[in-house]
């Protein structure tokens, strides 16, 4: 009997894991038209329970792949947040309700809870059986190369049929969850510890006389602390922290699930809840218990070509917020094309790594003061329901995933911050109203950095109309168009606007009543749709103030935003050779 | 060989002609959950021609009916008008812009033009080749009945298949345009006139110098006016006034289309834009010629039965706006359901004809100044350039159609106005966000008036912690749930609240800090998410002064909105009777 043939394959990118950040990821490579595949050893998607909690920077991500609409409409929308502490006169109540979300740049001020997926095709039920990393330098270092070759098993592939593919993948994302696999294959430890806290998790549909269920509610009470999330369908996400004592087996000293169920759950939440009643109406949905950890992997990528994401990367605390990312995607997406260097990629680890450190040790500080005791007359080292509220508010921006900065890298150019303030090289570009200059439509700047492969090109010419501010703009364009303009250089045009590599974009100074957009050279307006100004909208509501909101003064400036959204470099009019030596320090000349 | 026999089939309502105003009725009776169908004898829809540019209330009923998202997703948005007219050095010259849409309580305060279909299924190539009215009163008279019979002929049926079908309907809606086949059939005339202003348009991707191609814009020269309206895909419709010694037919008085073409209109729109110039990048797209005329038909009904819509029932210069509405689908949907006696549909008529007569009277004087010369040194009773603009604002109110105004019928009741005096009876509910009071989630309250088949009661309870106040709602809900209040007596509970005929919205005076909703009678809480309040947004950017912009004194007020989204009737609190006798006098009881 002839041996069955094992079929090999080729992709760009192999996905393990169609978690929220496995997809995440799917969804910017998708965008970047980059071939992926993603995989999953589960049957299919959980329904619950997955961190499906998405901060306001992540809605923007969202909107970047064109897809925040649908989320929007689908989920839940956390606008509030309800804080409780001891009564006076025994249980609970009201201390105060504040914004949920303190990040005044947000686009989307509130967060958003959602059991969808998000509409990439995954491959169920299929195991990576090995991974191996080609040893050879040259082939590692060559970008046409697919030097990960990993062993696929088909677990619902019919009886005597055919069970294992070899894919060839240039690129393996593994984001396969806080016990990932793919970081034990590599030896990758995690560092950082585990905490005595452990909390319990249910859902339901609550009967209750509780005011704020459909607010994120924190609640300290003399009988622990409460965290309430509503959630889709009149459903409310019920977390309870819970004693040690009664969880752990004393016998081995790790926690044992047969101690504890959601009834038993539900008597401890009942006794913070007192005054107020809480019932599920038809029983709990799910449930769950945990241990808060909080810990980071010692390396994020194994030689550029295997990169780890998401919980395989860094676990903490679910209340410390979900801010996802697009993870290494957009880096890889250019790197497939051939238009930026092998090492891009590095800067993955460099940039996020900084950033899994910061975000563990507040969720360290986080989780202690929201898992301690509160303030009493016995206990006069407890939590203060002001020195809560003064952190929740004061690391809003962090927690949001607005107030992310990355270090410098060659992905950024850290010079002439000073011409843009408000534009924080390492940052992502916040949202702000412009007006399109052939027709007054209002544009969210945002919606026209879309997490496509190029790279955005913002021209402030300031007023055009001044003839100073005009010959800096005509000798800049002479510039940007001479043949060693990096312009030039990393050109693509002979295969059309699909294949350009930058997006260039106007925004001037000026009055829509008067302004002549067919006044500005060529290279400035591609097509009529990519001149802005900054006036007020014709309603006389929003709008008209965005030069002195991103810093920008009367000289102009040129920005150039990266792929992922983030402010990459800041030139001033008259030096555009500053984007020459960005862009020439990670990209490669077209071919 | 034996006869084969005609079909015959019943149909709650048939719709004669897939333009935009039978679509727009056939979405409003499906929105409603009636059943209908849509015949058209053209084999498919015309891409480009039809009256396709919607004003700014046309969005906000596409907005109840849930596809305004889409709308404004594929079509595109004029936001700014621009005003040329003749320059002192000779030719054209920019003399302003200014918003396109004057009417300061619009919620989308732009125009859209789109040349997508709707999304209701139509059948093509179906011709009605006869109409009768059934003649027994008492046949009439029957809600149940299906009285009108139209003979139906399929134009693509195959060789030797049947052709006929014989449709029974309890209603018919001719939208079947200017020269209505339904309208002939009843022998209904049109009162009113053509003008002598002949105008030609084509549709082209222009290659330009002019700068206002992506706006609205309103040329005056000596050489006869232009209206540019911008298109999807770069496209550009143009509106060239003619010259009647060009077109018409000596011999017959008539247009003769063979004497002017494209070319002949572009040689004529070009003498205009001098000096700027204007040619067709890919040839002519679309093109016709059309003489003004303002007519309305003597009556818009047959016996209740079959209603005429649209151009069938009035014609006026595409430059007034295109307000597309309902027509009578929302009392169709009510009389159908049984809720509501057949004297409702007398309302269409009553409503309507008032306002046709209205706008072709402003048509007319519109028309006339847009097609009059300019003012200059040979004409000194020309148009001026002022007056032309003033009047533009000054009917900015009418032609974005936010404006009408219903006189009063038994689908509304004239008295309480001075309760809530910025919701004007017999016109549309204007759009103001609340918060909802259980997760201070900010809400457009046109979202909390779909166009289905409900009648809204908002409840402005005035401060409910004001014991005054507490009691006057206490005694409203006493009222209104006594036996013999409209609520019970037309209350349809026991089939559950799909087919529930009220809608309970509470719209307190409060701040989101510290409000329980919990504190409601359940009546004014049927939902957690039925309350909301008169405050301002978490982020402190908008809303809180609701009551005061509606005009609702701390008393509070009952406000009744028909599906239509109108204002039909408003009582105090402590008269509920008010709504017993606006219900009474056309709602039919619960059986």
């Amino acid at each position: 009997m002839p041996v069955p043939v094992v079929p090999h394959s080729e992709v760009d990118v192999l996905i393990i894991g169609a978690g929220p950040a496995g997809l995440m990821c799917a969804n910017a490579l998708a965008n970047a038209k980059v071939n992926v595949r993603v995989i999953d050893k589960r049957a299919a998607r959980v329904a619950a329970g997955q961190a499906d909690g998405l901060s306001p920077r992540t809605i923007e991500v969202f909107q970047s792949y064109g897809i925040a609409e649908r989320l929007l409409k689908e989920s839940v929308q956390v606008h509030q947040a309800a804080f409780y502490n001891p009564s006076p006169s025994g249980g609970i109540e009201l201390t105060s309700r504040t914004q949920d979300v303190v990040a005044p740049s947000a686009r989307y001020p509130f967060e958003v809870y959602s059991m969808k997926p998000l509409g990439v095709e995954v491959e169920w039920s299929t195991l990576p059986a090995s991974i191996e990393i080609c040893k050879d330098e040259h082939v590692l270092m060559d970008p046409a190369s697919h030097p990960v070759r990993v062993v696929l098993q088909k677990l619902d592939a019919p009886e005597g049929q055919l069970q294992e593919e070899i894919v060839h993948a240039k690129y393996v994302v593994g984001a396969d969850g806080a016990h990932s696999w793919v970081r034990k294959q590599f030896d990758i430890t995690m560092d950082g510890e585990q905490s005595d806290f452990i909390w319990g998790v249910m859902d339901m549909v609550p009967d209750t006389d509780f005011p704020d269920v459909r607010n994120k509610c924190l609640m300290h009470s003399n009988n622990g602390s409460i965290l309430l999330v509503p959630r889709e369908q009149d459903r409310l996400r019920v977390y309870v922290q819970l004693e040690n004592k009664d969880i752990i087996d004393p016998a081995t000293g790790r926690v044992d699930k047969d101690r504890m169920g959601p009834d038993e759950m539900l008597e401890v939440a009942r006794k913070s809840f007192s005054p107020y009643k809480i019932s599920p109406t038809t029983g709990f949905l799910w449930w769950t218990l945990y241990i808060i950890g909080q810990r980071v992997a010692s390396q994020f990528s194994v030689k550029n070509r295997v990169l780890i994401v998401g919980d395989a990367c860094h676990t903490h605390s679910p209340k410390a917020g979900k801010c996802l990312k697009s993870g290494p995607s957009l880096s890889i997406a250019l790197v497939v094309r051939g238009w930026a260097d092998l090492s891009l990629l590095s800067t993955y680890e460099s940039e996020r790594r900084k950033f899994a450190l910061d975000l563990i040790v507040f969720d360290k500080m986080y989780s202690t003061l929201f898992s301690g005791k509160p303030l009493s007359q016995e206990n006069s080292h407890g939590v203060a329901p002001e020195h809560f509220l003064k952190i929740f508010k004061q690391f809003g921006g962090f927690t949001s995933g607005i107030g992310v900065h990355y270090e410098p890298s060659i992905a950024t150019l850290d010079k002439n911050q000073e011409l843009a303030s408000g534009l924080v090289i390492g940052e992502r570009f916040p949202p702000y109203k412009f007006i399109r200059a052939a027709d007054a439509w209002p544009f969210e700047i945002q919606d026209l950095l879309p997490a496509d492969f190029r790279f955005k090109l913002l021209v402030f010419t300031g007023d055009f109309s001044d003839p100073l501010q005009n010959a800096r703009v005509e000798s800049m364009v002479a510039t940007m168009q001479k043949p060693d303009s990096f312009l030039n250089r990393y050109a693509t045009s002979s295969k059309g606007a699909e294949n350009s590599r930058f997006d260039i974009i106007t925004i001037s100074k000026g009055r829509k009543e008067g302004f002549n957009f067919l006044q500005f050279p060529t290279l400035l307006r591609s097509h009529w749709s990519k001149v802005f100004i900054d006036d007020i909208d014709v309603t006389n509501s929003f709008g008209g103030k965005g030069y002195s909101y991103y810093g920008v003064g009367h000289e102009g400036a040129i920005v150039a935003v990266r792929p992922d959204g983030y402010v990459g470099a800041i030139a001033p009019l008259d030096h555009v050779e500053d984007l020459d030596a960005y862009f020439t320090s990670f990209m490669t000349a077209a071919v």
